[in-house]
């Protein structure tokens, strides 16, 4: 059973979602629908691009991963897919798959533009539903990207996720908080480690990462590396971002070998 | 695989969506279940009408649309089946199909009466999962709908969509204030169009339709038919029902030729 | 096709729900997975061990039902399976299962252990994507639960759910407060019937029991027993716990015979 995974801004409540899957079963009967989310905030592709580009990686070869944060329905911006080694991924061209480009090493892509594969009817206000949706069930289908139209070499990339390097420090961001109130950044493990290491979040300061959030008492504010391995800021039992007035774009410096300074 | 979609009051965070679901599946262990929404305002039955009328359409025929948003139960409100040219549906005979009737241009209806499709218990404060979740299972497994009980000529229905025809104008209402805050009406496009209209709602007044949100400029409000081709008040980038303090209930009226005028 | 339910705290706007899916279905291509809830409190252990009480006993034997509330993910809190007469449970050893474990009459328990059934790589953050998920898969593919780890008697267990008995009354306490406001408590019908007696509730009281919402005017308050026969407190059309300022915990007493006292 091929999955098809959907990420939108399209809530909850209202019947977009559903009418999105109506689509797709009508065309790929057989189909294995996961939803990563649906409450992306309205219009932020940001956001959307790196809830994704967090649960991708996860599901079986081969999966359509759909994105729908669409805030140019209708107008110029172009329909596209994107080819990795083992996955596909189908949305507006407008910065969705930033996060996937970044992490992937090959990629190719696709401007969709046959509308053999959309809806009979396309509503220029809904084209997850007339265009998107019924792609990626034509996908699964087997259709390949080729088929729906030329190849492209620029896809859109956002550029929210730049590290700078300095001379014993390296400054990134708070890409995204989560559920839980973590603040989550966009420096990695494997460039950072335990080691020798000084973490500044606005007024605050860490002297060492750590592993678990049970190593810090209930109710205290600590640095860690999050499931996506990139370090987090966080407190053991309590929500960090509020506690902290801590918000996406702030910014994260990692100091090295601040004990001999 | 057959397909039960789901609308509901439920929520997303107690067992009940669950719970229903679990007494489909003892029953009709192959069938699909999709969601359509548990977010519909509790016990607004109107709403969930409208919410199930945008999303049904697009499943496959024989799909059975479920949805319980349900003040009465345990009353003497009866229970239905709703049975249209390619949809079944069921759920309290409460107004909830008030929308598909009104698009359906014929239908068969049926009290649920036959206990031999209930669960062995039947709660009074819980017809979803009881009654209404494992009918729809058994509808899957192929009872047909004379089955469960006697025909009825009369589901009920609410009258909230009435649209006022007047000379050189009509008016309408907003029937639903989406996620994105889009104020939607029931005003059709087929019987409006882009010609030369004015279309009025509270304090705002506006000159022509357009065809995507991105023709104005961001943050600026505009009409549009959105993807269910009816007419809608919305921001570009923006929320339109918050910024204007647009709700459920507001009259839209449409002047024509008013240039003349 | 094999049920995994799952119930967590990780919230629907973020990825982590789905990489958990992800995870399953690398491993268990054709098992179904249905959402109990992702909105439990977070780290909230004892609400998602009532939420998951109300809905497992509703799916098909053999259903393997996963919950992740776990603020302790990481420390030294042990990862175990429970397995009743008809399904399996999967999750931290933390107090998850305590609702289970009061209903079920009979029930083995195992510490989870054995690696080869984990993902290949174990982030000290996420035991739900990187453990409990693929064990649930596992089980699911017919892996024996004592094939995981040893056999443990004394799963934890969260003593909240207590009544204490007098003479002439029981107290319980408010163990619930679902979407709709509804107050429930873990008095059980079983236990008390609709006979003689008086409920108090903070400053309530009612000298009745109700069999449904709708047999007291709209906007009135009423205790009946709701869908797990177990008392509670309701305003038919209303939100009890906001208007009655009711709250988890709270004591609900329930007088025998007061009509002769």
């Amino acid at each position: 059973m091929a999955v098809i995974t959907l990420t939108t801004d399209f809530g909850l409540q209202d019947g977009y979602v559903a009418a999105m899957k109506g689509a797709i079963l009508a065309i790929a009967q057989d189909v294995r629908l996961v939803d990563v989310s649906h409450r992306v905030p309205p219009q932020d592709v940001a956001s959307g691009a790196y809830i994704l580009s967090c649960a991708y990686r996860y599901f079986p070869a081969g999966s359509v991963h759909l994105t729908v944060v669409d805030p140019g329905v209708g107008s110029a911006r172009r329909a596209i897919v994107v080819e990795t080694a083992q996955h596909r991924f189908v949305g507006p061209d407008n910065g969705s798959f930033s996060a996937v480009l970044h992490r992937e090493p090959t990629w190719n892509a696709f401007e969709i533009r046959n509308s053999a594969y959309f809806r009979s009817v396309v509503s220029p206000t809904f084209h997850g539903r007339d265009i998107f949706g019924p792609v990626a069930a034509h996908l699964c289908n087997g259709v390949p990207p080729a088929e729906l139209g030329p190849r492209i070499a620029d896809p859109a990339r956002l550029d929210l996720w730049t590290v700078q390097e300095r001379e014993n420090a390296v400054v990134g961001r708070i890409v995204h908080v989560d559920h839980f109130g973590n603040a989550i950044s966009n420096l990695e493990k494997r460039r950072l480690g335990y080691g020798d290491v000084r973490v500044r979040v606005g007024d605050y300061a860490f002297d060492r990462v750590c592993r678990t959030y049970a190593e810090v008492p209930e109710g205290e504010a600590l640095v860690l590396y999050g499931s996506d391995d990139t370090l987090e800021v966080a407190i053991n039992g309590g929500n960090a971002a509020r506690k902290m007035e801590l918000r996406r774009g702030d910014r994260v410096t990692v100091d090295f070998g601040h004990d001999s300074a």
